[in-house]
């Protein structure tokens, strides 16, 4: 049995509703053929197996279609589909148990808020290929978070202006350096010409120091093949890792990738605020990771604590608990990659909240290149602050006797912000 | 010039959230590097070339993001990226001048509610293989809509079950039969023995009449790979049209596909309402419909006239513009379909409000399967229903002389519905 359950808002009766989702989601409505209906109802009807109620609300999520009513009954109902209903295969899943809901009349808000889904799709999809072990094994971190910094400006620098800015974060002692996610291969930046002036210095720093930083490239294309492409052309440079903008390929992108690939996936989810921002429609994170999770993306985005965007704190909180919550095994999760405006001020928040965790990516762009004493200093800053919170000491108290993290306090805290 | 206009809503100051947009989505905030910065700007920066100011609101569209504020300030406002920014890579697109502006703070709603591609977005991408030429030709059908139908119920007939219905809708005249879109590959009904039962009786049935009846098969799956060989079995069994749910197997899936495909696809947009349903989210269908044709769709399924749905006719309205109108060239508009609870009752309203157009499929399930005269008295009630639409007479003046009609408007008229 596959478990959804769905948040509905109605001015009309809720159990009506949640009847209407099982019946379209599976066998409609139609004519009864004498004989034949109980036995086709057993073989793939959803039913209906809890509704818990909700408080009413006054604030329709989807006010245009509210009329003049003032009150709105909201429930969380449990709906199950047989197995043999839907299958494995990710796309009916999502088609049958979570996009038809949304056209259904009648409602006015509708949220999936949790999917249970049975021991068969562990099976059939192969998950991360490297996942929590796979991206510590390949940039030498252990006990500690793994520190990551993105090149910046985002867009318009060359391929030479980029890999002189690499060679600078490379010195810092970062653990991995990422392209911004917008950044695939546009005219003024080939990948082509991207790779072959980065890799040489990530390879040179490695033969001269032992570290090899893993580098994350911008292999995204909406057409599988030339994404291929791209992904061969990172992997024939000795190159590790990609970014994958995977709500912009889609799930058929991320599938046919994952199946070929030799590089580490860095899932961005560019694009998913617009299914997870109003609180009374679309779904939550912790239903739509599981999709990407199963096609097999390594590591994930899931903001931080105090970002810079929309995302309140909570939020977050949620998400580091669901991509570290093994859905069958262990090996399934992908490393969390915690990011946007990132210091080291919120770790110690960040390891408190995510019950003590230290794996994960932590992600700074200006936390680390606009440190007053440079990306070596914001790097050994970001260490500190990290050590801290493992430690139980406050940063004020740490930063006493570590200049970098005093330094970082100075420039960002305080609502400065990096 | 790439250009989108942003329907943008906020308690605090437009201008600035534009600028924001522009910014962020392109060269982002960064330390200038004296002299270079010109440049670069020039280079890649996208541009804030027009606000419009709408009508204040004092009903949020993000509530939990608006605080104890009444008054909410909107505006259109468009934003160029240069095309060098961006190139001719959908996924690019979505996720520079699309995805990323849904994560920005500060804002109570944000809409995508145009997009303008320049011309080398034509060359780099297929467009429709088939289209309304192609799928006329493959139906024989001109001077009229192509009249369609679905096999219910949705889910949990075996194929013997599904042939055994199709083989009664072929004698009805039908020029278009469909799985419904939540079937693909399910245990009970596996797409292989699907294919063998119904395929022989699509070609007696040409054999015996002369007419090619279309059947689009189920063929989604979330492993482009996996698709084909769902695609590679209905194009050897002489089949020739897909339902594709475009939305669950995302940019890749289609992409690769319509690459390598010899049928006429059929897009189902499935999900696509939790992304328009709400006026101050998300994004209008003709922005999102132009991905889905550029990467060459050949039907678009965009509901109708007093559909089931949660959707208004208006809206319905501008869809069907937005499909027959062309990007670049009129071979780049896709075959309107034209769905949910129709019955021929719609035909007079649904020609007269898309400026007198017979260039679509109208698929009807009820609404020739309940007919009381059968399937094939369904089908001439729809043809009958247009044929009066056409002539500008009203449905129950033609239904004089014309029996099928007659009962239809008799089951399915005054709110009765298919």
């Amino acid at each position: 049995m596959i478990r959804m359950t769905y948040r509905i808002e109605s001015a009309g009766n809720v159990e009506a509703l949640a009847e209407k989702i099982a019946s379209d989601q599976s066998t409609g409505t139609f004519v009864a053929v004498p004989g034949e209906t109980e036995e086709l109802k057993a073989r793939v009807a959803a039913r209906v197996v809890a509704i818990r109620h909700l408080e009413p609300t006054e604030r329709p999520s989807l006010p245009e279609e509210a009329g003049e009513v003032k009150r709105f009954n909201r429930a969380d109902v449990d709906v199950s589909f047989p197995l043999d209903a839907v299958g494995t295969d990710l796309s009916a899943l999502m088609t049958i148990a979570i996009g038809g809901v949304y056209s259904i009349k009648g409602m006015t808000g509708i949220r999936v808020v949790d999917m249970k889904l049975p021991q068969e799709f562990a099976a059939a999809h192969p998950g991360p290929q490297f996942g929590v072990a796979g991206s510590r094994r390949l940039t030498g971190v252990e006990g500690r978070p793994i520190i990551g910094t993105i090149v910046k400006p985002a867009l318009g620098l060359r391929p030479k202006e980029t890999a002189e800015l690499v060679g600078e974060l490379l010195s810092s002692g970062v653990d991995f350096i990422k392209d911004d996610e917008k950044l695939m291969s546009p005219a003024y930046s080939p990948l082509k010409d991207r790779v072959a002036a980065i890799m040489p210095k990530i390879l040179d720093h490695e033969q001269k120091t032992g570290k090899k930083v893993v580098y994350a490239f911008g292999i995204s294309h909406a057409d599988p093949d030339e994404m291929m492409r791209n992904h061969d052309l990172v992997a024939a440079a000795g190159g590790n890792a990609a970014v994958v903008n995977i709500n912009s390929i889609g799930m058929g992108g991320v599938a046919f990738l994952r199946k070929r690939s030799k590089l580490v996936l860095h899932a961005h989810r560019n694009g998913w605020d617009i299914l997870t921002r109003h609180g009374g429609l679309g779904m939550e994170f912790s239903v739509w990771q599981q999709f990407w999770r199963l096609l097999g993306v390594d590591q994930f985005q899931i903001n931080g604590i105090r970002v810079k965007y929309w995302e309140p704190d909570d939020s977050f909180v949620k998400s580091f608990e669901a991509v570290s919550t093994p859905l069958f095994a262990p090996d399934d999760c992908p490393l969390p990659v915690v990011g946007s405006g990132q210091w080291g001020g919120q770790a110690p928040d960040t390891y408190r909240r995510t019950g003590g965790s230290t794996d994960l990516l932590y992600l700074c762009g200006g936390g680390i290149v606009s440190h007053p004493g440079g990306a070596g200093a914001g790097v050994r800053a970001v260490r500190q602050a990290w050590e801290a919170a493992v430690a139980g000491i406050s940063l004020a108290d740490y930063a006493r006797d570590h200049i970098e993290l005093a330094q970082s306090l100075e420039k960002f805290a305080d609502g400065k912000g990096a």
